[in-house]
């Protein structure tokens, strides 16, 4: 039955053939029941999904598809409630191993039957109300109805209990070129639940890093056990919302789970397992991208290097908020360096004056990355009111790849300078951040991380 | 005395004629001294301002403006320290009001034999470190040397005691299509200082709020009393950078300023004479964008719609972190609601269902708005996995104008999506957020504004 029941796990991601089931004549008042999402999800199956797609209208009578027996893999269903139930019927029936149910509005009874129909006819739900469903950018595979929507590969895995939160991830993911591996719209989780995902990501070789959106869990104590599992692994940073009371309601009411009993005592235990846990979406994001691209940090110890002074010194308080360290320079180096370029104080943060280009940066960096005092390292680099060209910040990359035991992270303060050194940075391992405090926040992630792991090995010995 | 310097701080940003001081001939190893610097300056100022430009070259000997005297109100000096002071000497005895000096990198002594120069001279110095100078966008006044670099005319006037901080805001302010008023980059403070501009501005009519990044303060009284006078005419908000040890040693090294005795004294100060503090670079633009667009807040009922049901739980869960209270609706308008649209529940936060489009956007947000209960109104719209559009967003500023005096700002999820909605209300009073928590954020800010208002109004029967 495990067995069974993976191998259905892996028909909701690597399916040969991917049956979509819908009605061209039925339509909702309000709802997302609509021939046009029917129309999108075709549009991107058939534009980017390596394997096969098979569409059934059903038009006003789902008994149609006992005549014509559906024949996949995978079903992706967006028929109301009563019809949905009947289509997973004949599906399961048929050896079909996965369904997704895209329309959410289901009452608790329909719910149920829904829950009973998969288990008697071998089926495995995502959904209801999984809205966007699944994308696995390995085989193309793409049930979403935002036409052409498509990350690019890569390493993160996005789990997601609400439509929304997931919708304006993968927005970002899209928009900043964060490279995806499988995105998962949780649902109402009547069936397939975050646990069994959760588990089947972290033995998932493409997924690197696990986010999660979550407003519910099932079953706590199973869901700790997996995520133990999980981070000894790789990372995974949890985003809960329903916080608050009032939150709690509109949580219960929009994804109808139940909510986990004291949110304080989920995160303190989650924490104890090695979960990180964010407190917004941009915090969730960050931690993603940095905790792809970067290695844990192992130790408190934190160096800045900026080609401009105001940056850095809000970089150096929000470093000590976060708990950090500012490492010292040894001797030697702040000797080197002070003769080498007068007018430059070797203190942390260390400004390296606002006519610094690649070779100033990649000399200092080198000799920063070098010491043992220094854990990590932050640079900061401004194109405006500066003599730095964008170009120049690739040196960055190259010589954080030489020392790629210690994290480095870069920011690039403001709007349009922002865009251009995160344009020259992607396809490297250096995550770029707007604000000082944004980068200071992404070692932080790095660090916790890392304090979890040395944690664990200490125990193992 | 008071009136002669007000009228040197009117020649700052109102000259008819600037003089741009420089050398062909002579750099600096490390620095800003660069001929490319007056060139770009010389661009940017032809280029956009409306009065008067000449060019001064000294080349390699200062004397020079003896026989060529400097007839302009106001001089852009890009010199070192030596040749600065002389400039500015030569400068006064011409009648030249004021002075701005770009270069950074003076001693002690240069720094007070530079303020002894300008005021036996009578010539009031901005700087030196001024970096940026000024920019007034009325008149197109524009000392920056960032070639082509002009925000839109708006109603933010900014003082960064950092360049690159400055910079930093500038550039955001240009990428969002913030609108501004004037910018001035303080550098050193060693003779105008924070107080006299912070003064300029609270009586200058097209600065509808002030934003501030300081290190330090000079005369913490006298500052405070102007801040007290400011904030009874317009916001303003502060970012205190150098609050750590660490960073106080670097902002004392780059900006060559005493920092405040005690930061959290200062602070608490501020805020008790209505000044708004903020903790970062991101927090300093939500602010001034709010505070330019929205009216104050009176109250801290808030009431959330939106068309998905995530954020919205991440905004609820925000807003009771900020000590907001979710706002009721009244029995009849609930009633109303969800006889209107059914399966929407008519609960706050109200999830009023992702095929919503201007319609009924409008309608519900004029039946909330009318409440009693509800002080200002948070809406969320994803256009991802929904069948809104970005042109329907237009209405929510439409509503917002007929209930002026509720506080209403927008959330965009996203990347894409919150680009094609800024885009789209830019040139509306509504500001848009990317994430949940700014947008309460953002609220916030105008309930703590609000608070002080009604605080000053009551003690004033």
């Amino acid at each position: 039955m495990a067995d069974d029941s993976q191998s259905s796990l892996t028909k909701l991601f690597e399916p040969r053939v991917v049956a979509l089931i819908g009605s061209s004549k039925l339509t909702e008042a309000v709802g997302m029941m609509n021939p046009r999402i029917c129309d999108s999800i075709y549009y991107n199956l058939t534009k980017f999904f390596d394997g096969e797609v098979l569409k059934y209208d059903i038009g006003t009578d789902v008994e149609k598809l006992k005549e014509t027996p559906v024949k996949a893999d995978l079903a992706v269903i967006v028929l109301s409630a009563a019809l949905a139930n009947r289509a997973v019927e004949f599906c399961g029936k048929n050896g079909v191993k996965a369904a997704i149910v895209v329309p959410g509005g289901f009452k608790d009874n329909e719910r149920s039957r829904l829950i009973e129909t998969a288990s008697e006819n071998r089926i495995r739900v995502l959904g209801p109300n999984a809205i966007m469903g699944v994308i696995n950018t390995k085989n193309g595979l793409n049930t979403t109805f935002e036409r052409d929507l498509m990350p690019k590969r890569g390493g993160l895995s996005v789990l997601s209990q609400s439509g929304g939160v997931g919708a304006a991830l993968v927005d970002w993911a899209t928009y900043y070129g964060e490279g995806i591996s499988k995105f998962i719209w949780l649902g109402d989780k009547a069936d397939i639940s975050e646990v069994e995902l959760l588990g089947y990501l972290s033995e998932d070789e493409d997924t690197k890093v696990i986010l999660m959106y979550l407003e519910s869990v099932k079953d706590g104590q199973r869901f700790l056990r997996a995520a133990r599992k999980a981070t000894g692994k790789k990372p995974v940073v949890i985003l809960k919302g329903g916080v608050s009371e009032e939150a709690k309601a509109r949580a219960l009411s929009h994804t109808a789970a139940i909510s986990v009993g004291s949110d304080s005592i989920f995160r303190a235990a989650a924490k104890q397992n090695g979960v990180v846990i964010v407190e917004s979406m941009e915090e969730l994001f960050i931690a993603g991208e940095v905790l792809e691209k970067q290695p844990p940090m192992r130790g408190k110890r934190l160096f800045i290097v900026s080609n401009v002074g105001g940056p850095a010194v809000l970089a150096a308080d929000a470093t000590r908020q976060s708990g950090f360290k500012l490492a010292r320079l040894s001797e030697e180096v702040a000797k080197r360096i002070e003769s080498k370029y007068p007018g430059v104080e070797a203190i942390n943060p260390l400004d390296i004056i606002a006519d610094a280009r690649a070779d100033r940066y990649r000399e200092i960096l080198e000799d920063v990355l070098q010491e043992d005092e220094v854990d990590a390292v932050l640079v900061i680099n401004m194109l405006k009111s500066c003599l730095i060209l964008a170009e120049d910040t690739k040196v960055i990359a190259q010589v954080a790849k030489e020392y790629h035991g210690k994290p480095v992270v870069d920011c690039a303060p403001g709007g349009e300078d922002y865009d251009k050194i995160r344009g020259t940075l992607s396809g490297t391992n250096i995550p770029v951040f707007n604000a000082p405090e944004k980068a200071v926040f992404a070692l932080k992630i790095l660090s916790d991380y890392g304090e979890y792991l040395s944690r664990t090995d200490k125990k193992e010995l």
